[in-house]
């Protein structure tokens, strides 16, 4: 492997541009593919098999791009379908679970911790699991708030009914006395700010983006993998879909413009 | 083509569902088969071109069930693919459209009338080239309400915030005096008792479903291709994928228990 190839993100659409943002911040000069499943999306609400169907297309094509680490940019295709990827991919890959579970857990005093995602991310119980395996005494109270993803993706960021929308959703949790909550979707961050007043300033929200690309740097570093080049990293966009006003919502996750974006035919992913 | 051949129904996912309803509900001893494209819903989110080859699919794997003629049951995909169907299928090929536009310009008194439909179907303006392709003095304003698909399939259908998000979505159309507004996708008639309230007694709600259903009736009388049993017609329905709480949400829209459900692997779909 070199350390030159990029390093590959998938997502169900755009939600995982928000961690190509983190991850561009702290490795500036690392060379960046990213897949977002735009013809299919969303992941969160359909069946755990056509999730792990979707995620493997995904990495087979990043896989093809010669990718020296796999990010599953996505909180429901790394709850559902991670333990499938590592079992069929050569080179490593790096959910969002793991890292926004050790964040939350740092930063809880009380060891109360909620988490918030998609259906299919809520059901599957995936950072209930991860948070007992590193601290059983651990209380997780999980609520998944289908309505976010759309909401976000509409741009009604400070909107009234957004918020109310919220606290319906986080009453629960706030009754539960939580200190942590983990975003365990990548569309919420764009919420961020409704999330915050509803739940108090007291409660410190995690985004799994920023301990991922802290995760990803300590794991090149480790293996002698990170991009020694001194200029910025060339990245690439890929997706199944290119929808009315796509660009637009795309550059507001990923914070700047998006120069290489290509279309992938889904016969491309489906048929290897 | 036989009397006896089912009607085939596709839809993005569930909204078709209330068409099935209304044609059921007057010729009830026709065979029905049904494709809802789960696994890739929604479609009005999605390009035209996405919309085009899912459509096409789905139309051929209910080629393949030997239908007797095809209800796109989808708005979305009936503004956007239904030229395409048209062009490459041997059977005759009902949309939303036409009939929801005649029933909206027979119920309409002042010639103002109002659409409400995804993003695709609001774009494509499908409704108003129909509206003045029939009488083109009629004055047409539309407004797409991305966000009232998801609110149906959660069923907030009674909740404050689906009112207030109506009053925002509607409250333009209100201001151009509309007296009939076309629910211009399947969703929405679960909807209509908020939509109701917000446009108005004065404005009559007008579903596709219907009229649609009378269309297709007078096409199979006209050609002798009614079912002429006196028994209750058989109703399979195929999916290509069934996420949790399906069957639920499915049956709320169909009205009745779902009895024949069949999953649909999407290489049956993609390879012909």
């Amino acid at each position: 492997m070199n350390r030159t190839n990029p390093i590959g993100f998938f997502d169900s659409g755009i939600g995982g541009l928000t961690v190509v943002k983190a991850v561009t911040r702290i490795m500036p000069n690392e060379n960046i593919v990213y897949f977002g499943d735009t013809a299919r999306v969303p992941y969160g609400s359909k069946s755990n098999e056509t999730v792990v169907e979707y995620s493997l297309q995904a990495a087979n094509f990043l896989l093809r791009k010669n990718i020296k680490l796999l990010i599953v940019a996505c909180n429901t295709a790394s709850s559902v379908a991670l333990k499938e990827l590592r079992k069929f991919l050569t080179v490593p890959v790096i959910g969002m679970i793991e890292p926004g579970a050790k964040m939350a857990l740092q930063e809880s005093r009380k060891g109360i911790v909620g988490v918030i995602g998609t259906r299919a991310t809520i059901n599957n119980k995936a950072y209930t699991y991860e948070l007992k395996k590193i601290n059983p005494k651990v209380k997780v109270y999980e609520q998944a708030c289908p309505l976010f993803v759309p909401l976000a993706e509409e741009g009604w960021l400070d909107h009234k009914v957004t918020s109310m929308i919220a606290k319906e959703y986080l009453g629960g949790l706030n009754e539960k006395k939580i200190d942590s909550l983990i975003l365990g979707c990548t569309h919420y961050p764009i919420l961020s700010d409704v999330i915050q007043k509803v739940v108090g300033k007291n409660v410190k929200l995690i985004d799994s983006g920023t301990p991922a690309a802290r995760l990803v740097e300590d794991y090149l570093n480790g293996r002698q993998l990170r991009n020694l080049s001194v200029h910025h990293g060339q990245s690439e966009f890929y997706v199944s879909d290119v929808p009315t006003k796509f660009r637009e919502v795309a550059e507001r996750f990923l914070g700047k413009k998006i120069t290489h974006l290509h279309k992938v035919e889904l016969d491309e992913l489906t048929n290897e």
